[in-house]
């Protein structure tokens, strides 16, 4: 918070545009001892080109030793310690299919659910992964029936069995217990119980939706019940748009990062589709209208995390032909980088520092010869904690004035 | 702070001393795309051969993406959190003339400017840069005639249109407008206001050293008036002298240098000339009688900042054969680097980190094989904050007692 006083008291115009692309996931591990990571192994001629002319790095997004969430890990990317500023997953996940979230408001996500009729019992934590049809006919009931004295309450679909719901009143904070109980066949939703003194009021409301939502979705099946975890207040994060004297724009396909995009003070903008082709397409479209974009390709991270390991080489190549494509538009910085690393031999998100390169007009190249972890283990970045990178990024497109005399 | 404390606590008498070389605005970038940087492109077999024996690195002297002014670099360099100490430029001037400060004293730097005798607009920020001899006759004219009742006034002259004013009494804080309109032909001096609730006091003295100041020049031509800006109180900092057990000289021809060296405990030794040959023999003339040195070389910078190209390379190269000369001294430590860049291509100070090498008895040399900022990229110090230098200097030197049992 301090750092971002800081670069607000130095910001002026910037002299040229920023696009940083983040692979989600981009870290990897080598499959064989001694052998390339996903990464490494990746045939990228216009991405290791760019690394020769680039600096060079390895990120972590939220503490050395630490493994990233998505929300976090952006958050870390966008500047933003994770650890001071600590966003809750409901949160992301209503800003994630755009609801018009205000200061104050408790987001919460909803999986729909089976339970036993007779016992209570959570027999389905994902009620058979229904539809996203089926859930929207749910959450049409549920916005129709449920009333809550004094609280608005807004129950919105998010995909398959996950929906969200935000509540809207004074003073509603989110130290509440957790009602999935993460096992299945074993107990009942578990009641929502407040943490701490002030979230005695938001607890009581949440206990009362859940009360209510049972009884709305008793004769439904198998979505006869639902579950509330991920509790958020939305306190407004300093914008990055203010920060800094610059327009933001986002590129993302999935509504977590469209989401962290926005509390940030990004406009999302409509790619129109959903292949990596849309995303620079989109880019192309906008060029003129924004100075810093933010270009996210998902697949990295899917693939890691099925351990598909062709999969995630394939992504890689399949973008890197759009690199020249963002060159050409003439930004003043081009960077790339991930979230974290989802290393296909461990089919999860984990610790491992993340490359990432920076090229710029006023840069100073390192000597990289490919873009891989190794390579850029030994560049002029270092390994550094990612919320250093946009004022990095901001400085060599001229954005900061001189600190002192 | 915490971390001096730290420091403070292990210190013991170094086992050898610490020769410590800045050259000013030393860090460059390539004017052809892949090509050397100033640092990379001099013949310097000198530096080259102390690099191959030295641990390297990159410094960022105030953050990642700060470009630092020379004092906040400086403080950095010398191991000052400059975000943290933050030093006015009034401060910076006042020592630099080696006016005797005092803590609590407010120092402000004046600027003779020229006015239209009729509306009092500024008309020459700069007084058509007047004489050095012009402006002591004008200081001298101000002190003899200038009385604050309350308040001791020691106007000094700088060079040329610069000069600096002190204000010695109680409770004078720094929270003042600065009355240097910042343009010409549009508005007279502008008042010297209080931003904050204690510096009531310091305003009321600066709007009546105003006052009184443009009554006094008045009649002279072209400097009838003056202008404030960068005030300053002097709040004593820690002094490296105090944190570590060892005698500190500075070895510095420009002002701001040997102010901001004496601010920090150094003593600002008499080189006796200005050029890098009076700096060395000043070097070898003292070594026997302090621990510390900090020897400033200064045109590095200024030829960055003129562009240059061959006027910075000359000076590195000018200052390379002096490297064998320290050495033969026998320190137990000899460090090498600069407070920040200025590239010639942008002829300006920027936010590149500053190559730096650290040759000692007690070493580990990391196999760089010549002085350059790729070089350094790929050192054992990494990229780090300038803030670590002095403790690892002090460190080889063997001045810091083992932390815990």
């Amino acid at each position: 918070m301090e750092m971002l006083n800081v670069y607000r008291h130095l910001r002026k115009k910037l002299e040229g545009k920023i696009v940083l692309i983040v692979f989600d996931g981009l870290g990897g591990l080598p499959r064989t001892p001694g052998g390339p990571t996903e990464l490494e192994s990746a045939r990228k001629p216009n991405l290791d080109a760019l690394a020769t002319e680039s600096m060079c790095g390895l990120l972590d997004t939220v503490g050395p030793g630490l493994t990233p969430g998505s929300g976090p890990a952006h958050l870390g990317l966008f500047g933003y310690d994770p650890l001071e500023f600590d966003i809750g997953r409901g949160l992301l996940g209503a800003l994630g299919i755009g609801f018009p979230i205000q200061p104050g408001d408790l987001a919460i996500r909803v999986n729909f659910c089976t339970v036993d009729p007779r016992t209570a019992v959570v027999t389905d934590r994902r009620a058979g992964r229904i539809s996203t049809e089926k859930n929207e006919e749910l959450v049409a009931l549920l916005n129709q029936k449920l009333r809550i004295p004094g609280c608005q309450v807004f129950v919105r679909t998010e995909k398959e069995h996950r929906a969200c719901v935000v509540f809207r009143a004074d003073d509603l904070y989110d130290g509440i217990t957790e009602t999935d109980p993460q096992s299945v066949g074993k107990e009942p939703p578990r009641p929502a119980v407040a943490t701490d003194g002030r979230s005695g009021k938001a607890a009581g409301i949440a206990a009362e939706f859940g009360r209510q939502a049972a009884e709305i979705l008793r004769d439904q099946h198998p979505a006869n019940n639902l579950l509330l975890r991920g509790y958020a207040r939305y306190e407004k994060l300093p914008l990055l748009t203010e920060t800094y004297d610059m327009r933001c724009a986002a590129i993302a396909t999935y509504p977590m990062y469209r989401g962290v995009a926005s509390l940030v003070g990004m406009e999302v903008l409509d790619a129109g589709g959903e292949t990596i082709a849309d995303e620079f397409a989109c880019l192309e479209r906008h060029f003129a209208d924004y100075d810093f974009f933010f270009l996210h390709i998902k697949k990295t991270d899917s693939y890691g995390e099925d351990g598909n390991w062709d999969g995630k080489v394939h992504v890689i190549e399949e973008a890197d032909p759009f690199i020249p494509r963002a060159r050409a538009l003439g930004p003043a910085v081009l960077a790339v980088t991930g979230d974290h690393s989802t290393p296909c031999v461990l089919k999860t998100h984990s610790w491992h520092p993340v490359p990432v390169m920076v090229w710029a007009r006023w840069g100073r190249p390192d000597g990289a010869r490919v873009f891989g972890e190794r390579a850029c283990a030994g560049g002029s970045l270092g390994r550094m904690p990612a919320i250093h990178l946009v004022p990095i990024l901001v400085a060599h497109a001229q954005g900061l004035e001189k600190y002192g005399a």
